[in-house]
């Protein structure tokens, strides 16, 4: 499978000029060559030629990069006594860019790469590779929708469960914490950072951490979490009240998840990033609440849990099938309390099919 | 406390000559501002110069980020409606980096924010600020170590726990995901990665991961796992015995064992950091096995799970009270077996201190 990506990269190397595209451990390598690895000290790169593939590598990763690649790779490795030098000397043996064109993944390339391929690589033009590499994964195949799908199961499942031991005095730690567990029993692989759980007025930030404040009635409780299943991510967010709550927390819930409907309606082929974006916050803006929706309506989910396509305004990309990204609208009062209502989809012929099946009325605990 | 580093930051600034140090999301950022916050596509960037304190960061990070800052930041936020060209726009208004002399932190700044310090700072010269950096954090504090005896503290009685569940036909990677719960249950508050579970044969390949091997009579088992409490690591490999193994395995691991004691043994104040991998190879290389043991002895160990000091032939850095590491040397036999024993140590007045309390006698399973 990772050989027809190699092809697809290699087609749009030559659609756009570009002589060798940059790589470091990241969801990119992963999905290019197989291999999971992570970004350290010890200096790892692959170059993608027209003709080949290069990894300069840590010596003590060489086993393992051997058994695990998906597609042939020219390994240049160095030792922890020669320093990752070595590698660009085994690498220059064998591979001249200088005066070319080469493409880095500005993303996840960091100054200590991008230096030492400016020294390597004389009078070349680097420019960013991270669009052309989000164009290359952004339409998921069903091996890949597999996954997702039962990423969003363990999400559903571990969030129920948790759902049982939510009660007043409940610190919003410990349910994150417990509800991290639940994710791995049910099956998660990874998870990258720990999930959101706002209470009361945290709620209304919507990039808290968890924090040591107890549930207490009236609250409204977020609940957003994320994992991964084979590497492949989902991501979700409900919002629950803990007793009886205002009625304007209530409008705003409502709000929301009529913004949610509206988001999912306008996702489909032809439609363009930002279309999604508009019909969500039309629906809250129009309620005059448009102020207090401060974020993008959704980000695109597959090996990272944001990549390609942005779903937000000034983002004129044409949806087509295959394409998955979240969509969750929020309205957050501050000191009072927020709502978001987070789901996953994926574009079809015709539209586009949510992957999630939890509920989204509002639930009383 | 953060007060304090950032004098010490511009202490060292005025020293080497550097108007302004470049920041990103890392533990660099957490430990000058006690920012936690993780690097995404949304640009947050920290400059700090002489006598300012600068923040680019995303909108709907700024009550967070207000929240919790231990230091006066001026904060130049950007929505997502406007992207960070927005945050950077705001800078230019208060500050003027152009013809500076700017230190970025190579091992996080990624290309993407590189190239916008680049435009942002016409005829800068931009140098790596990692040394710089690394410096600063190398020598720990009482809380700093206290929180790093009680990330050992975790791994320690986590690991006992999990010894209780290991038998002949459990497999890596069961034995890997069983004790980052264990982890969890004793008190981890994050891990970063899986921990390595590697049996027989797949013990003998120092980097990899836990595979679906199941364990087996007359294999060696290494157990090598990390963790944070308060955002400090503790990193802990132990290495086991399932039922008899060969004399060969033995008689590395009775090696592998003096190579440790006497690494321990040469960290003191007044030793560099090759001094240590020296005493520790030594011992392996004059018994023959020089060429199986083909990594480093260690790597410091502090709010990163590898930061300075490098234990590694080639470091003439003078070990002083307060620098911590891990002292783990290793002997791999390709298909028969490895052997690894890690200890964490703080250079102390006269000698070293080891933070585990592990027993190292080769323990029967």
């Amino acid at each position: 499978m990772s050989l027809e990506r190699l092809q697809r990269l290699r087609a749009l190397m030559t659609q756009r000029g570009v002589d060798a595209v940059a790589v470091v451990p990241s969801a990119n390598l992963f999905y290019l060559t197989g291999l999971q690895m992570h970004l350290s000290e010890r200096v790892t790169l692959a170059l993608f030629t027209r003709d080949a593939a290069h990894l300069i590598v840590p010596a003590l990763e060489v086993p393992r990069v051997e058994t695990r690649t998906r597609v042939p790779l020219t390994l240049h490795g160095w030792s922890d006594a020669e320093w990752v030098q070595a590698g660009w000397a085994s690498l220059k043996k064998a591979l001249s860019l200088d005066g070319c064109s080469i493409a880095a993944d500005y993303y996840s390339v960091r100054a200590l790469e991008l230096t030492q391929l400016q020294n390597f690589a004389r009078d070349a033009q680097i420019s960013d590779a991270s669009e052309l590499l989000g164009a290359l994964r952004m339409t998921k195949d069903a091996a890949e929708m597999d996954a997702m799908r039962r990423a969003v199961r363990v999400l559903e499942t571990s969030m129920d469960a948790l759902l049982h031991e939510v009660r007043v005095g409940k610190t919003e730690r410990e349910l994150a914490a417990r509800w991290q567990w639940l994710m791995f029993e049910h099956g998660a692989d990874g998870i990258p950072e720990a999930p959101i759980v706002a209470s009361g007025p945290n709620s209304a930030q919507p990039h808290t951490t968890s924090t040591a404040r107890a549930l207490a009635e009236g609250d409204l409780l977020i609940l957003d979490g994320w994992c991964t299943v084979d590497g492949y991510f989902g991501d979700i967010t409900r919002t629950f009240a803990i007793g009886a709550v205002s009625d304007e927390l209530k409008h705003i819930y409502d709000l929301t998840l009529r913004a949610n409907q509206a988001g999912r309606a306008a996702a489909k082929p032809g439609a363009q990033g930002q279309d999604v974006d508009r019909a969500a916050r039309k629906i809250i803006s129009d309620a005059g609440y448009g102020e207090f929706f401060m974020h993008r309506t959704g980000h695109g989910l597959g090996l990272e849990i944001h990549e390609a396509p942005n779903i937000v305004e000034g983002n004129t990309l044409t949806l087509t099938p295959g394409m998955t990204f979240t969509v969750e609208p929020g309205i957050y009062l501050p000191g009072k309390g927020g709502v978001r209502i987070e789901d996953d989809v994926v574009v079809t012929q015709d539209g586009a099919e949510c992957l999630m099946t939890y509920p989204r009325e509002l639930r009383v605990i």
